[in-house]
C-alpha cells in the first residue's frame, strides 16, 4: 500500500505519542519532531508507510536513546492477554467451527495496538466489540480451502499481547496437522511483539520461531534478515497479522497471503472499501 | 495561547482538509502540503496557533487560487441556522433568563465548525447537545456585574451560521441597553463569518459591523486594520467567540474581555482542565 497523504500528519502525530513516552524533556521532543518532519519532507512518499514508520521510530530511537518505550505497555498487554486466554481457549473448544473461531479470536487480539489509535485505548472492550462482530471481508472458506492444499504456514505477527490470541489460532492449525512459522520482531518497535512476548505466551511450544532480523514496521525487505527473506520467499501460505503487515504486503502478487487485522484508520478502511474499526480476513 | 507541539500535526491534517475541498489534483495537494509542512519547519513555534494557521490557509489560498473553498458549506450553515433561529429566539422568550439562556445558546452556535474537528460533523446535533449540556466554566455571573458598569460592547464572531446564534444573543444585549459591535472577517478564511453571512443573518439590524480588515484566523493584530485595532483598544467589555480567537487573545491582560466557546481540541481541553466538547463562558 502506497502512502497516502492522510498518513503524513498521521505519522508525525505518532511520532509525537511516542517521543511524549521517551522523554520528558519538551526541547527534546521539540528538536527531534522536527527532525522527523524534515525527515519526511525529503522522502519519497510513494514508499509504504510502514517503511516511513520504520525511519521515524528509528529517529526517535537513535535520538532518545529509548530503545523500547513501550516496555510497560506491552507488559500490561501481556498480563490482560494471559488472562484472557484460558477463555478464549474454551470459545474454541466450545464452537462448532473451531478454525473459524480461533480465527476470529487472532483478529480480536489485533484490537490491542498503541500506533495508528494512540495510546489511550481500553484492549478488553476493544477485544469484546471484535468478538462480537463479523469480518467485514471474509474470505475464511478461501483459506479454508488452501489449507487442504499446504502443509508449512508462515504467521506474521504482530503486536505483544496479540501473541496469545495469535497462539489459540496456532493451536488450532497445528491441530489440523499443519506446521507454522512465527515471525517476530528482531528488536523493539513500538509495541510489537519480539522474543520476549512469544517466550511469555509460551509460543515457542507449539511453533518455529524465527524474527526478522529487525525492527522495522510491517515488512521492510531490505532490512531484514536473508533467513527470513528465504523463509518468506518459499512459503506455501502466509497468515499477515495487522495493520503495518498489510501496509506493507498488500500490493505483492501471486502470493498466497491472508491478511487478518483489524483496520485502524479512516484511510485504510476507506481504500478497502470498509468502516473504520471492522475486521477483515483477505486473501491478498 | 502558545502552538503546543500537538498542533502541528494537527494543521497539517487541517491543510489536508481545505486542500481537498480546493483542489481535485492530487500532486497539487502534494505539492502545496508539502511547502505548508516546510513553512511550519521554519516557522517560530512561540507564535499562537492562530497565527500558524493564518499563514497555512494563506499558503493554501495563493496556490490553489481557491479564495473560498468553504464557500458552499458555509451556505448549507446559515441556511440550517436561519431555520433554527425562530426555535432559538422561543427559547429566549420564555426563559427565566433570557440572557443567560441566549449566552448558552450563542456558545452553541459555536459548534458550527470545520477547522478542528474535520469538515464531517452533524451540526444540528453539536448544537442540541451543547444546548443541553452546562458551561464547563461558567463567568455569567461576572460577566453580568461587568454588564452594569459598561455601555458599549465590542463583539468578536467566529463562524458562518453561528452568526444567527449570536444575533440572539445581541438582541438580547441590546434590549439590555447596550451598543453592540460586530466583527466578523474581512475576507474568507475557513467558515468564518464575513459581510456575506452578516447580511444573510440581518446583524447590521441591530449592531455596528466592522470587520478585521483581513482574513486571519482568531486576531493577528499587525494584519488587521487601523480601525479595528482602534476599536479594540478602546473596547469597554469584549465578547469572543470561538476557538482562534480564543488562541489570539488568551494570553493579553488587563482586558474586559469574555471568552465563549466550544472546546474543539484535547490540547486547548487539558490546558484549560475541562473536557474536549465543553461549552465555556471564561472572563479574560
Amino acid at each position: 500500500m502506497k502512502t497516502f497523504l492522510n498518513c503524513i500528519p498521521c505519522l508525525i502525530r505518532q511520532a509525537l505519542d511516542v517521543l511524549r513516552i521517551s522523554t520528558y524533556d519538551n526541547s527534546t521532543r521539540e528538536q527531534v519532531l522536527k527532525e522527523v518532519i524534515e525527515y519526511l519532507l525529503e522522502e519519497d512518499w510513494t514508499k509504504t508507510p510502514a517503511e516511513l514508520s520504520t525511519r521515524v521510530y528509528g529517529i526517535i530511537k537513535k535520538r532518545t536513546k529509548q530503545i523500547d518505550p513501550y516496555k510497560k505497555l506491552k507488559e500490561k498487554s501481556n498480563k490482560l492477554a494471559a488472562k484472557l486466554y484460558p477463555q478464549l481457549k474454551l470459545m474454541v473448544s466450545k464452537s462448532r467451527n473451531p478454525l473459524f473461531t480461533a480465527t476470529k479470536i487472532a483478529a480480536a487480539g489485533n484490537a490491542i495496538d498503541f500506533g495508528p489509535q494512540g495510546i489511550k485505548i481500553n484492549i478488553l472492550k476493544n477485544v469484546r466489540e471484535v468478538l462480537e462482530s463479523d469480518f467485514a471481508i471474509n474470505d475464511f472458506e478461501k483459506l479454508e480451502r488452501s489449507l487442504l492444499e499446504i502443509k508449512n504456514i508462515l504467521y506474521l505477527a504482530d503486536n505483544a499481547g496479540e501473541t496469545f490470541f495469535d497462539k489459540v489460532l496456532i493451536e488450532e492449525l497445528v491441530k489440523n496437522g499443519k506446521n507454522v512459522t512465527y515471525v517476530v520482531k528482531g528488536s523493539p518497535i513500538i509495541n510489537d511483539a519480539t522474543l520476549i512476548d512469544v517466550a511469555i505466551a509460551k509460543i515457542d511450544k507449539v511453533a518455529e520461531i524465527i524474527t526478522t532480523g529487525t525492527d522495522c514496521c510491517g515488512i521492510v525487505f531490505n532490512e531484514c534478515s536473508n533467513k527470513f527473506k528465504r523463509k518468506f520467499e518459499t512459503s506455501e501460505l502466509i497468515i499477515s497479522k495487522g495493520q503495518g503487515n498489510y501496509e506493507s504486503l498488500s500490493d505483492m502478487e501471486n502470493r498466497n497471503i491472508y491478511f487478518l487485522l483489524k483496520i485502524k484508520c479512516s484511510t485504510l478502511a476507506e481504500e478497502i472499501g470498509v468502516e473504520e474499526g471492522a475486521i477483515i480476513l483477505k486473501k491478498g
